[in-house]
């Protein structure tokens, strides 16, 4: 597909000198990814804005949770479905397919997770996700109970909604700026796995509040967008 | 990810005994795409029904038409991703991406089609095609007139409006019994071509009526779905 | 009222010249109904077009189901009255009221199906019939266990949602060309009956899967559209 | 049809004893149209607000206004069509017949006003009258500017909106009671005129202020519901 | 801020030489809340108009009813909320702080009704005035059930259908002429009191039918709009 | 008006103990303010959540930007007003009138901006804003451009994206957790302004980038939310 622009439809000037920083978190992006997501580019034309989508794209995302990154990338891409966003669909669903190790699964929530083969406390969670998304009025107490009786705890609930409303801002950005992905993301992943249980994903057995992950930051945790 | 269920959400009894001529048919489908379509297989409870849906979809897909089957694919494509059907977004993805050899324009349309580098013929298709299946009691004659200004004409109107029409049935269908789609075609098509122009799609010269597509793309007009 | 075309908005050209099926076809409607429907005409410009539309409407609306014939046109009309389509509601609304003998049901159905007097069987099956229409992304397992439920067979379900999905497509050809209905459809039974019970629309006591309706291409059943 | 109850599903006690001006308007109801409108025993319990139903839809509907009574009707029914009201399509639908002489125009705006073949002033209000049903907030001086446009003056600007708004109020208190319609209006015109033009509707020459109605329309002008 | 117009975008000529009963009514308003309501004086340029309109929304909104003019005053500004009705919101909004004698509750409920903390009762009753503010084609007996189950009588039902939908209506006129609200409705109990238990209001003891309020007609009560 | 709750309907356990900065921004709060906004307070139980939302929210609102602080606040405000946002509407509604110095301005556009009175330049700019809120995946080329048309820089596109984006996060948030706004803002700036021209808001003559604001509006911009 021809680009009708490299980053958005919009001429934001030169990009700032980025302080040293948000230079050195440019460059683990460039050693662990390859790249800089162009969401940070674009971005990247002042320092304060950027410093502040990092922060809280980060804090959400790979911060300490009662949610699983994967978790939390399931949320972004439900509810970029919703709101047809492209940027998101592809940066995150790349990220959904890495972090699930499904390729299936990322894809499958990308279009209708109503569609996906979920557990119970992963239904409730994108059911609520996608709720606050369509009709924010209209949350109450009902909604948050689901997610209670799912097994969430009340500082869950909080994250589910910070994730889920996160994106309603990033979508609406990254649509209002016409923002394109980078082209990287479109090809990772995308190879069927010979011997692929999944197992965990559809039928967690347990919170995965606490993940024996290890080293938690692995390549692809570096950043978030 | 585990699967809900083979085929449908629905216990249909066993497949009946195909009509020759059907037999036929899912022979060169295994023969062509090493597969039979699931929505075929999930149709083939009944041989009057898999019969209808066979020549309707094959006539609107693969018949002459003033629009190219690339053409009609962008819009099964832009029309599941509005009703979020999952089936056929696979399923159509996975052709949109064979027939444009474009992973990245398929992908975008499952997106989002507005987030598409599009020549103004194909804008004007896929906002005719959105438009009608959103709001289809406000289609009025400035509507057809649109098309008819980037360059369509009658005849490829009715084609249109066919296609398009065809695919919020599909769709309803298809989420009306949670139709799986084949594995396979979540991995068609993903790799990056290493020189890719595109430029075909992205700025048509001329009207695509009578593409001399290579012995490629016959194999894969065999079937439609 | 004064007439903006006879019959679509689009200029298609010369009608085709009829294979002998389908000029058989057309004479049998004239025979049965003293017309060809409009949509059938509208079609016309085209043989394999028509044959699909014709293959697939008369299966879906009169082949062997556990849904009644009047089963069938009630989702016809719902479905219609949701998507605002005149030619479905005029068409089928008078097809309606023939099969229901009942020409109130008729229209009640063509205004909002929930204001009519049903038996518990066809208010679920018309919930999920706009239910599909309206929100096809949103339907689950809860929507498909309400028609069971309510008595019907998944075989059952998958001709409820093959009709309500039909018409998604034939409210939007329709209105994407402006199909006019034949003139005759708009007074065909108007007449109040003398005395009508409509009871057995009401509350029928059984399925009416094998309705002892000897001759079942009766006059009105010899087309389907 | 059964009837689910006779007039309304509300037990809202016995009909009050009217008083004299408003049992003298139901005698003449039954005088001129042989029953009193539902809607009027609807609001039978209570004197009060029974005179000022009366008192505000007379005034509407047959009070002096730039708008033909027959123009009032059409927007009476089509924003009923877009709330899908059974009472208000069957009543004002058999008025609208009536008020046209031509049952097919009726129906017509009953499903889609747009599926009709109307003059540009009368598209024009149709526009706005549904405009304003559907999305209140988002009119603004464009909207009203396109009336003046079509040759209405801003006397018929409140006239359009003060109907349209009041079938907006009419057509909830019919949903919240689920208000019958009487038989007769199932019945009323629906025979097919001999000769008719009905190019007057069509094609309106002149402001139609003071029609030189005849006598069959002054019988029906009696009442408005 | 700067007004676009005195009241209404649209030139009605001038007021009408008022009634002997529409003077005292407007001599009424001057005397008790010092100004007559901008909705009153749009309607003034036809006396038939202003009559009708102020016996209807009299009767509605300070006639003998189950509900209080609270609960009322509450449906008016629920409705109008979902509505984004200004002037309703501005006019209703202050009657609602009033009946109240709690700004809070009257600010909150303009902005979603969801957010204030009600009794059972009154949660009850602005659901059902929102949903048919928002579907009224799809209210159905479980909807009234449920207003049964709160405790409202049937006549109750009928008069919180009756205000929800006349709002639906001044909503749309209010929208449909761009009615200025009078300024001093803005500055109406804006003062936070000092000791406000506000109690009865969120958890009413009993039905409040026959409120021992004395005077009933206070100072505020004199006119409703 | 009770409280349901005194800050969310979440129990999120004790606030963490404040890292000296936030503790430092809080006690500016208390200084200039009198309180701490609620927002923050619920952020409190994280100090990682609390620092990163008030780095955006202050980067947003009060940094450098071709946007003026009160264009900012009716962005804020008007797409609070589509989410119906009860906190937003409450805090943002305070901070509006503040900014414009016009309580009647503040309420109206809480109510619906296209009721308020407002230059092109702003009217272009919630359109947008409100746009972008409904339709994200519908904002294309023209809708930026229609900004363009209105004076606005692609840098200030940025912003009014940026600040509508993060108001549809912080709604959502909002909602999900049912946050409760200080009681403060329902009583802030309500009194009328004895000589209030307002003219500057209504028709402004200059990109107001850099206010001459005295000491008044210096004591507001110390914290944002």
């Amino acid at each position: 597909m021809a680009a009708k622009h490299d980053l958005t439809a919009l001429d934001l000037g030169r990009p700032a000198r980025l302080e040293p920083d948000l230079a050195a978190y440019f460059e683990k992006c460039r050693d662990k990814l390859g790249f800089v997501p162009n969401v940070l580019q674009a971005y990247a034309f002042d320092n304060a804005k950027l410093k502040a989508f990092v922060m809280m794209a980060d804090e959400l995302m790979l911060g300490d949770s009662g949610l699983s990154k994967l978790e939390r990338e399931m949320i972004a891409v439900a509810v970029s479905a919703v709101n047809h966003c492209h940027y998101c669909l592809t940066a995150h669903g790349a990220a959904l397919r890495q972090r699930a190790n499904d390729p299936e699964l990322g894809e499958t929530i990308a279009h209708n997770f109503r569609a996906a083969d979920l557990a119970p406390r992963h239904k409730a969670m994108l059911d609520f996700a996608v709720r606050l998304t369509e009709a924010p009025d209209k949350i109450d107490d009902a909604d948050r109970q689901k997610l209670r009786t799912a097994g969430f705890s009340d500082r869950d609930i909080w994250d589910i909604a910070a994730v889920a409303a996160f994106y309603n801002m990033s979508n609406r950005l990254a649509a209002a700026v016409d923002l394109r992905p980078n082209q990287n993301y479109h090809y990772t992943l995308r190879d069927k796995p010979p011997a692929r249980p999944a197992a965990a994903v559809a039928a967690p057995r347990a919170r995965q509040r606490q993940q024996p992950s290890g080293g938690r930051r692995k390549s692809r945790s570096a950043t978030v967008v």
